[in-house]
């Protein structure tokens, strides 16, 4: 099985197709592509027109979206030990993935990833209605779920893949949160996968100019 | 089981979680709240703080965002089969989805479902970059499919569902399409459910000015 991804300091979806695998300890090899080159494109191209990481091969099946690799490898390697085993658990856990996959688009425009860097913005009334959505939801699930394994439903889920990127960018630009959402983004933080794909970034020196409007301090330098 | 939505005329995520469930003849509750309204944000809060439509109520258990209602459709009442049988199939058609669910920000923009309205834009080159990639998918898939139900994995199937809004768009805005690719959208359009949400929409006599702009021509005025 093999999982191509791009740029390791800057890519969201990339960290969250990886970390449903190395968050289920699920072997797979890793291929990187450097964002808007050539050889991303061609690269992709050959496994869908959607070209976009992360991309899963699996046995000559491509699977692309972060989502639908989610639900793939929770189908295929997980009997269904992705998502949380109470049915009511399981759709918030969807629902809130898709709150994920499809929104907050302030945060995404205005708070790129970017591991290494940190930087003060102002940020837009949709940014911050964003973050306070992104808040209350991890709030609400740190009330029900922090003795209870720590993560958004308990043990870790892919509910934690997809809201993991959330908590790097909150560390790169300063985002103060309410007491049980930063429980929750230290719990993520703390992570051993998330944890590795944080060191493997250090070790990914390449730049991409367009993510890095504004980045005022390399935390590493 | 209730299912929240908004104006027929203008609502393509409502549209999306109704067929899912009226496509695959589940009996349901249909609420329709106004698109903007206080009545229709108060109503949603109830159950979730993303207030948005579609929004399943089962039992008890609120589940929004349509991906999250198909997948929990497909377990709870489908028994799996909102997806096609073969794994790599399934895979594709959760792909796809996703592509559908997260992005064509181009045609979501420029292109707002108005099924009663028709009218002539000048897309960007966004908007055209999704419709060729829309093109791609649906004639992909009739190129496979077409002799086999005719809907995107032969069998009507949650992909469907999400992208027969699309078709709708298309007709308001007179979007040339490849041959294949038309063969879908005339296929999507003669679905009886998406028939029946069309004849309610002409019901519906509702207007949302801020999806009114530049609509020239009432299709049935």
């Amino acid at each position: 099985m093999k999982l191509f991804i791009a740029n390791k300091n800057y890519s969201t979806w990339s960290l969250r197709g990886w970390l449903v695998l190395r968050g289920f300890d699920i072997d797979f090899e890793e291929i990187e592509l450097s964002l808007f080159t050539d050889e991303f494109y061609d690269e992709l191209k050959k496994y869908s027109g959607a070209a976009k990481v992360p991309m899963l091969v699996d046995n000559g099946v491509p699977v692309w979206e972060s989502l639908a690799i989610c639900e793939y490898v929770n189908e295929q390697y997980l009997q269904g030990k992705g998502w949380p085993e109470n049915a009511a658990d399981r759709a918030k856990a969807r629902a809130i993935s898709s709150e994920m996959h499809a929104g907050f688009g302030g945060v995404r425009s205005e708070m790129p990833m970017n591991i290494r860097g940190r930087r003060k913005i102002t940020p837009s009334e949709t940014c911050l209605k964003d973050v306070q959505r992104i808040d209350d939801i991890w709030a609400e699930q740190m009330e029900a779920f922090a003795d209870k394994g720590g993560y958004l439903f308990g043990e870790f889920s892919i509910a934690d893949a997809m809201y993991a990127p959330i908590a790097l960018r909150f560390l790169t630009y300063g985002v103060q949160l309410s007491e049980k959402a930063q429980i929750y983004a230290d719990n993520i933080l703390a992570n051993a996968a998330v944890q590795q794909w944080v060191e493997e970034s250090k070790q990914d020196l390449s730049v991409v100019p367009e993510d890095e409007a504004g980045i005022e301090i390399n935390a590493y330098a």
